[in-house]
């Protein structure tokens, strides 16, 4: 049962306000974001994410729900109100944005990192800070033009990834410079890299950039890079799926790892 | 140009009526997928598929069509009345499906093969489309329960490499047996295999099983298969998305096939 539970009754509510923006713009003033139905919010709290307020519509069957800071019960136009989806199932939550400093991505002995250029599909981005938890990566610096990593679509495909691993928005030149003192090689994704990525040392620390679905990685950025790398494909595909690609070079490079650490 | 123009007075016209079945059901009873919007037609275009016919909203500026069987101009209702779009671009088309037989999959000398079961996510079905086009299977073979090919956002995320490539519809027992004869080896994909992609020998003949996206490859269809691989993860994270698994299964194997063909 929740900790507390209080009626509120007008849509100018403080936090009822905190919920409507977090849900328009992806995270609130305060640091929240909010996600809405009950299978992210389990999500959520399978990832320890620290939910600040449930919000419940009057009517809703009541759904079970672990001790949490504080509950609010809505009538059913001040929900609708607030909320942004068409049809929703009655629940939605702020959830304390988790925050992480460039620090935080480089914690392993030989880092390995994604950096996200232009990536505008949310379901791409999940599914890329997914891939990046499984095989190792440190953290996903995303460079501007990246679509936000609190979008539903994202936190869905990140399988709530997005919760767990470092995740952080990044100007390029500065981190760059920043990487590169730490002896991080920037890689860039792209079909016409010079190297195959079955080539390239990636047990040597690695940053890799995945770029725009359509456009790919944007010549200004390719230039401020160490090289580029392309994914080795016998068929006539020009360009594999943005998230196809990152993920199969976070693969090639543990893979690799794990090949080296066999051999030592 | 189009060849021949016509306009279309009656939403019970034939060739409406075409449209209409196809794009509710994926396919018609002519074989014939109905598509929306320039791109898509564009991109079938681009892919070598027969395009039957292509329906035009009155009043829609004229987009430039190559030549094509028949170009049928219709008024904004009766266009309206077939389409399943809520912001239709004014234009659709139907397009012959291509017919493939299980031979059509087995050409190469070592096939590669993808087989689906049960994934159900028209983005997930079109991206292993795509990467399987890419790393040199000889189709995918879909077992009861995929998702239809000819959705319209699988023939977005195949990136037209639904139209080149052999997708057939398959029974377990029948397709897994005339793959046995041929000496292909049918791997399931399983986040608990016994076998780490790795160390599985994919240079020999090998068809891959992808499950469904929450439930993965069911356990009565895991006991008709040679094996299982899974693919070896550092991370914490129990699954990856089953478009990405398919899709580094595949590169793996390429890889794989690449590093023996530069050794002999």
């Amino acid at each position: 049962m929740p900790t507390r539970s209080s009626i509120v009754q007008s849509r100018h509510n403080q936090r009822v306000k905190a919920l409507r923006a977090a849900l328009r713009r992806g995270i609130n003033e305060a640091g929240e974001i909010g996600i809405e139905g009950p299978h992210l919010i389990e999500e959520a709290m399978r990832s320890g994410a620290e939910i600040t307020a449930v919000f419940i519509r009057e009517g809703s069957s009541m759904i079970s729900l672990p001790a949490m800071e504080e509950a609010i019960l809505l009538p059913r136009e001040i929900f609708e109100s607030a909320v942004t989806t068409e049809s929703p199932q009655g629940i939605a939550a702020l959830v304390r944005a988790p925050v992480w400093s460039l620090d935080d991505c480089l914690r392993e002995r030989v880092p390995l990192l994604l950096i996200t250029a232009g990536v505008q599909d949310p379901g791409n981005l999940g599914t890329l800070i997914r891939s990046s938890e499984a095989f190792g990566a440190g953290g996903v610096l995303m460079l501007p033009g990246t679509v936000s990593p609190w979008n539903a679509k994202c936190i869905r495909a990140s399988s709530g990834s997005v919760f767990r691993l470092p995740v952080i928005s990044v100007q390029p030149s500065e981190a760059f410079a920043r990487l590169r003192e730490r002896g991080i090689r920037i890689l860039a994704a792209s079909a016409d890299g010079a190297i195959p990525a079955t080539a390239a040392d990636l047990n040597a620390p690695a940053a890799m950039v995945i770029g725009n679905e359509g456009a790919g990685v944007s010549r200004e950025l390719l230039a401020e890079c160490d090289g580029a790398i392309r994914i080795p494909s016998p068929g006539p595909v020009e360009s594999l799926n943005a998230a196809v690609a990152g993920s199969i070079l976070l693969y090639e490079a543990a893979r690799q790892r794990a090949a080296a650490a066999r051999k030592a």
